[in-house]
């Protein structure tokens, strides 16, 4: 019964890319569905990936000398509301706790959006010098936003997330740290999840609620449409000064310091699987594949078949990677499908004639390449293939992002670009709000970043055609 | 000003081991008080030792099958309440979400106090055949109890923790992974904490709200009181049934499945503060400490120190351990006593004399003994030196655990002792649930458990003199 359902085919992208994506990600068994709207199950599958995600993350966090804390998951209503601009954007997405057993609460608190204001009120007992300085936090947790509308991994009231938070001295650390972590999150896509990113500065419209700057990689699915990958923000002495943050310096005066904060969530999975993802389901990028290499055993009831398979396994796994061997009374094709429904990087076939000739089948998920690969160069050329997968992934996620990104001069030019072919759309800006508002409302687009390459494509805005201050991607977006 | 805090002494544990504690919490730098009662922030260094707990039960879980995974955080109040004997013990301790945005919800939704009914719910979907079983799964997340009274690390309403839960085809199977979990628990406090456990059943009156058994591992504080810190459950089939999860066997026939769940939270790290601090601070475990050696350096302005401290600090990180050089301005008393304070297992000392005779000194944190040790020596000495550490821990643990357990044949005896003396006390008893509530009202005692380790202390209940059944161990817990 399980089986049938496993072959059963999923809808085409090319047809209808929505429901696509909805049955990758339900019968890759990475999601299920919880008795409240809006909130999922990450299944042992999905939760791999965010796992493999997480470690790699971690580790780069601490080497740039960050320290994982835990703050509390409620947030008084008075504390959300110290700072204006942040209380603005997020009360109306806020859950709130109002009984504690059978009591009602004399002040009511939200389930955390984001913990800024935590952080702050804990900076505000704890810095007191410059010794005290810099702060550089950070916290693995979950958030609740309470929007209407949801989608697996992309849309979720409750989420999975890192939120750092830092606290410096000089505007210029802020700063540097801001970007710096902005880079992080840019090299976590393009070297261990294979995807291409635009690295850019948001406008004032699209910043988060409280930031001076916000900071983004902007990603491209498979659609043409536009997922914002990971943000990094900038407070200034914004948060700082509406907690009452202050330290003495060297030369003990008080001053204000200056805050950051940046944040990736699961969100990120599902850029994976639409930026990667075919119609045999999932592709995952080797480097967070929770099983790198299935192998599958060809003719298993034969002498030695499993035996062989074992060895590999071992090997394998003394080698550092992620393994697995599928030995159940299921069909070599059954679990060729199965494997790649779960985007498996690479498939590994052995059966008697092989072992007979000393080798063993590779098949790339990606593109469905066969290698044969001798047992004694084992280790080295499942490292090399696994790369090579990695390097595939990058290059045609790559392209189909160059192939779809466009240039206009004019916002007639632009709508016309969106509704024909959809994709990243350049053009020159003004930097005025009314002509970004304008983009929105006749072209359906939204500033995705002000990249950090700038081009000169024109001397005018595409919108007003007033003096251009700088070029604009605009997209569509998740 | 930071400096003068830190040097202040800390209350004498014999003169008021509560304020003891409070001042060892706060002045190690593990928690921070926020905004919300009950609510603590964990901040670096109280984290650090959760993550090394949690890596290492984390490692275990992997070794033995066990997937986590990653429920969400609300509960509606029709889940909760579909095992009655489970909504009756958790009900009054919920905190309720009854609001989302600006609108009020049409039901209320209670934040997770545990998630034993989203994951019957889920298993529910999942579950059909003998193929799906069983499921080992576990979630490292928060749950939240809004209790009255609260303490750091021991009775938090947002606290962290491991919940592991799984579905198994038989109850035989069920009953080995309740047990074998327990163990695991069990194996942690000895060889990691180095806290001496003493296993056992709780009494129907003690177990978890819905479970047909519940096995514990209790130990005792340095004040002889106890404190359960881990716990594994039996559930039968109960919550399957009310959940309506079943499976086709192997013959096609309908079977309910049967279902555990263990669990382990930072109220450990409140039981490794009581088990080992000393009225210098913290007294931490080698081997999930922080920091295992601080390296001071003597005379640092000499030539020479500093770089020697950098070649020692290089040599132990590449030997695995967590290693740190304080090379700030303060002397090296204020050193010595900072990280007494915070527990460092092992202080390496080395300054211009040292070097002239090749060697450094090392000092103990549980014992102050001081040991030179040869420069060319250093990785093994310092390995050996930190297992001498465990080891000495876990033997004075041990031996207050021992020379605080008493036998009582009489409730009179039992009160008397925990009067005078305080402790453990083993008696027989009967197995009436009256019985224990006289020894809980006369005698100020709980049953900690029916240890594995049953003696034959006598013929008679020491209650009410009726056949006896079984040893138990009585306490006052925390």
């Amino acid at each position: 019964m399980a089986k049938d359902k496993k072959v059963e085919k999923i809808t085409d992208m090319e047809e209808d890319f929505a429901q696509w994506y909805t049955d990758v990600v339900t019968k890759a068994e990475l999601i299920d569905y919880s008795g409240v709207k809006g909130m999922y199950i990450l299944r042992p599958y999905g939760y791999a990936i965010w796992e493999n995600i997480q470690s790699m993350l971690d580790k780069r966090f601490k080497e740039l000398g960050h320290e994982n804390v835990s703050m509390p998951m409620l947030i008084p209503e008075s504390l959300l509301q110290k700072e204006k601009d942040h209380v603005e954007g997020f009360a109306p997405e806020c859950a709130w706790v109002t009984m504690g057993g059978s009591e009602e609460l004399t002040e009511r608190l939200c389930v955390r959006p984001t913990s800024e204001t935590l952080f702050c009120d804990h900076w505000s007992h704890v810095v007191h010098s410059w010794r005290d300085l810099p702060k550089l936090y950070n916290q693995w947790c979950s958030v609740m936003r309470w929007e209407k509308t949801s989608r697996p991994f992309l849309r979720h009231r409750e989420f999975l997330w890192q939120e750092g938070h830092t606290l410096h001295a000089t505007a210029a650390e802020a700063e540097a740290e801001t970007k710096q972590m902005l880079e992080v999150y840019a090299e976590c896509c393009e070297k261990w999840l294979a995807m291409p990113v635009i690295r850019g500065r948001k406008t004032d419209k699209e910043k988060f609620a409280g930031a001076e700057d916000t900071y983004t990689i902007e990603c491209m699915m498979h659609d043409h449409k536009a997922l914002q990958s990971g943000t990094s923000h900038y407070f200034g002495d914004g948060f700082a000064k509406a907690f009452g943050i202050s330290f003495s310096d060297k030369d003990n005066k008080l001053v204000t310091p200056h805050e950051t904060s940046w944040g990736m969530s699961t969100r990120i999975i599902g850029g994976i699987i639409m930026t990667h993802g075919d119609n045999s389901g999932l592709v995952l990028p080797p480097r967070i594949a929770p099983i790198q290499v299935i192998i599958v055993p060809i003719a298993q009831h034969k002498p030695g078949v499993l035996d062989k398979a074992a060895e590999l396994q071992a090997r394998l796994k003394a080698a550092g990677l992620r393994v697995k061997t599928d030995d159940s009374d299921n069909s070599p094709g059954w679990k060729f499908a199965e494997y790649e429904m779960k985007g498996v990087p690479l498939r590994l076939e052995v059966g008697p004639k092989d072992i007979e000739n000393g080798q063993c089948v590779m098949v790339r998920r990606d593109n469905g390449e066969k290698t044969f690969v001798a047992f004694d160069e084992l280790e080295a050329k499942t490292a090399e293939l696994l790369d090579a997968v990695h390097d595939g992934m990058y290059a045609k996620a790559l392209k189909n992002m160059e192939e779809h990104t466009y240039v206009a001069h004019t916002l007639e030019e632009a709508k016309a670009i969106q509704e024909e072919k959809g994709g990243f759309v350049k053009t020159m800006w003004c930097g005025d709000l009314a002509c970004e508002m304008r983009m929105k409302d006749e072209a359906g687009m939204s500033s995705r970043c002000r990249p950090y390459r700038q081009e000169h494509l024109d001397d005018k805005c595409a919108c007003c055609g007033k003096e251009a201050k700088e070029m604009v991607i605009w997209g569509v977006a998740y």
